[in-house]
């Protein structure tokens, strides 16, 4: 015998199936629908139907727009240097660099990294027109942003090996220790990799 | 400028109103379920529309049921003691005590609890259909299982003195160490409870 009815139910396992989101907390999250006003949940429904009808990919940097402009905000604003690319693995990637405020440039979006084990080749991200795009010849330099995981610095690699000899300059995020982190409890390798690129204060 | 088209802002902004969930975990969200298939996210805004047209509260014990059913699963049920009655603050409660599958009487949902602060008297929870019910004479006992907090506490208490008299056996939930706890950990009210209601090993 089901304990909640039907409508209780459907929600809390349709909640589950987010990601980080366990049986308890859908049960809380679902209660506290209940009881907050209506329009709470009527406005998260309406956000849900719309989010895939509405928004494609920019057909330029393959970043997320509206689905009614073929280029995203950032592609048509000419505000930022065309001749800046920033590749990054996701669209999420794009919102962490813009809250720095201190990228001016454009973005290439690949939707993921090269992983031989998950059988993900350079066929299956948008790696073929990031190089139509440099070769178009606007572009002065790339930064590589992938993660600076395994598959994240594979990716890189292999885009460093495709672009050598295009004449633009090729750059990668720095690594070292976390602005506010500790050196106690900093990893090994971020340890390595912050005295490898130790740096002058001439 | 905007960095997301509208779409994306919209439902990141409708998550952010959940309780547990910030900005960061809103984008996160936001973006599994643009990766994920259509079906994922429009079941969930199905799931959210329905929520509150198809659900009400039981007019016997107040839990919440479906809106076609004056009466909850558990209230029709006739495998459930009706001399027993299980008195919680809120329909999540319920749920939390029908889980343990060791509990086969009924319940009434108070929906909140007595708070002077916030001005929560009385008159605002389920107390008098839960003294009627008393009164109706087919009630044996009555657990008050409210949280074992200052204003669970408080809640029972009230209660208590509101049912002396009526010849029904009022119990408390007991207080102790919970299983799997770590003595070490327990805080000291905790622990003084434990103490307190030590029981013997025949």
């Amino acid at each position: 015998m089901p304990v909640m009815p039907e409508p209780i139910e459907n929600l809390t396992l349709a909640l589950e199936r987010l990601p980080g989101i366990g049986p308890k907390t859908a049960s809380r999250l679902t209660f506290f629908l209940l009881r907050a006003p209506e329009e709470v949940s009527l406005a998260l429904a309406e956000a849900l139907t719309a989010l895939k009808s509405s928004t494609g990919l920019c057909e330029e940097c393959f970043n997320i727009t509206r689905s009614d402009q073929p280029k995203c905000e950032i592609c048509v604003s000419d505000k930022r240097d065309e001749g800046m690319l920033c590749v990054v693995e996701e669209p999420l990637d794009v919102l962490a660099l813009e809250r720095t405020a201190g990228y001016f440039g454009r973005y290439h979006v690949l939707h993921g990294v090269l992983s031989p084990i998950e059988g993900i080749g350079p066929e299956d991200l948008k790696i073929r027109p990031l190089l139509e795009r440099v070769h178009a010849g606007k572009v002065r330099e790339i930064i590589l942003a992938t993660n600076p995981s395994m598959e994240g610095d594979a990716t890189a690699l292999y885009l460093q090996q495709q672009l050598a000899g295009s004449g633009v300059r090729i750059t990668r995020l720095a690594r070292g220790l976390p602005v506010g982190g500790d050196l106690e409890y900093a990893d090994q390798n971020t340890l390595l990799r912050a005295l490898a690129g130790r740096q002058d204060l001439s």
